[in-house]
């Protein structure tokens, strides 16, 4: 079974993880999101793609999810020692990752070439592909600051400004990664993972093309919210802060002209008959991904219920 | 005794440790060679400056005279891992250095500045300047590759190719950095250090003003060549390619318009007379800085020479 599936940071490449276990490398694409993207010290740093790749070559850090397992510190201690931005953790192998995309990005080879020769590196066999070759950037109008990019909201700001609206800087400009359109054609089945919908998701399906391009095919999302809660990050917050009752029920409302079904949590099963009066079938089993068994149950569970989906 | 010494690289670092063991901070400038700084992963490098900085701040590898001591290679051997260039050696502690300089450079402060910042940070109460604020490019022209940048020859090429011409890519429109020709004139005595007459202090002389205030007060040289060899680097070899015998007759005839005395190397008594004959005062001791020790006593002897010629 061919899947693409669509993902942010932390949680969507826990899924990916799950997914990478149980199907063939061939059979996986992972198109993620780049409106995280921004530049920093003179670098471009690309946080979900590295999330994703780091998770997919068993380099990621398992305590945070993000950077790299048995990081060193020796640079940022150096430019902390300075007087330098130290906002923004950068471990030394998470580093020699920015210093070299910069480079090339620098002398014009396109974020996607750069990514598919890093697989490479990296022993990764799955099709990885940032969403756009073209810069795109997430802004966070908040009631604080007004306009400040998505790092300053999620890392340097905590996700503590009050959200008033979220746009896509370039989202206009952008196309689509080659290759991306025709893995979605040959996909038997979209999979949207538990990651934020508004900062992780919607840049994605925002871009000229790909929304089309997935409404053709059978989509299924996993919810990032379970019991009113986001698993982890600010998706729930900002429901909140933008006037809607954060839900898995919200998350089906929220994708509901592009899925045909939604994974819930168990706990959330009280959802799933507003869930079906949207036209979306609900699947219910445990979608908290703690342990890796976890990740691979819950990819399995998506993956059986694709199956049903193919099969109705 | 005010000293303004000008530097590049590592011959010039061990005698200004010497002259800051022997002098009060407040009374020892340093005129730094840029003329070797370049872009390298999208960084602006400035090996001469980092050379002088870590040896006054005591972090200097002791082993190889440039970059820091106990080093880490975290970010080297990722980025060698992505297939980037790993040619020039740049450790974890030293590109800590390279990214807040960089950072701050494209924001706009001067490079005078950041130095004079960084040399707070690292407790260092000696006067590091830049030669100037403006980029001056080092280019060689060589027999094999035609023209190459001072790192590529230098660090890429390890000194092989053969040196047809070195000139200066900027140097008339750079300027001494604020307070540079103050200090000049402020100095009892101007000191060229062991360093490269043709790539480290022939960029220095040739900034518009500077000449031109060193002629006005005492300057002496110690000769980077003992017994018709450069003590580290290609100076000999590039005397002899750019047809000149290499000696210390040969430098002291190279600073012939601007010193009127010279320190050599007790091997290389024999030029003395030579010396004497073109109207600078030839001084004989051990100049070879193997040890810290060494280093104290030729900064001593230096000194002690300075007195001499001022008292003359």
């Amino acid at each position: 079974m061919k899947i693409v599936a669509l993902a942010g940071g932390v949680g969507g490449a826990k899924l990916i993880d799950g997914f990478a276990k149980n199907l063939s490398p061939l059979d996986l694409t992972i198109i993620v999101n780049t409106g995280d993207d921004f530049n920093h010290l003179g670098m471009r740093i690309c946080p979900d793609l590295d999330t994703i790749c780091y998770t997919l070559a068993g380099m990621a850090n398992p305590d945070t999810g993000w950077g790299r397992e048995n990081e060193c510190w020796t640079v940022l201690a150096g430019i902390k020692q300075l007087g330098g931005p130290d906002w923004f953790r950068i471990g030394d192998k998470d580093l020699a990752t920015h210093l070299e995309r910069s480079r090339r990005l620098m002398v014009g080879q396109p974020l996607s070439r750069i990514i598919q020769d890093f697989c490479k590196s990296w022993n990764i066999n799955q099709k990885v592909l940032p969403m756009s070759d073209q810069k795109v950037s997430t802004i966070i109008t908040t009631l604080e600051y007004g306009e400040i990019s998505f790092q300053d909201y999620f890392v340097r700001n905590k996700c503590a400004p009050t959200v008033k609206r979220i746009h896509f800087e370039g989202i206009k400009d952008a196309t689509p990664t080659p290759g991306l359109i025709d893995a979605i054609e040959q996909a038997d089945a979209i999979v949207i993972c538990p990651s934020n919908p508004w900062v992780s998701i919607d840049p994605i399906l925002s871009i000229s093309g790909i929304r089309t391009s997935i409404i053709k095919k059978p989509t299924i999302a996993v919810s990032p919210i379970i019991n009113g809660k986001a698993i982890k990050g600010p998706a729930a917050k900002m429901y909140s802060e933008l006037g809607i009752q954060p839900s898995a029920l919200a998350v089906a409302n929220h994708y509901k002209t592009i899925i045909s079904a939604i994974v819930i949590d168990n706990q959330d099963s009280a959802l799933s008959e507003a869930i079906s009066h949207l036209g979306i079938i609900p699947f219910e089993c445990n979608i908290l991904m703690k342990l890796t068994e976890d990740r691979v149950q819950v990819s399995q569970d998506v993956l059986n219920y694709i199956e049903r989906i193919l099969n109705l």
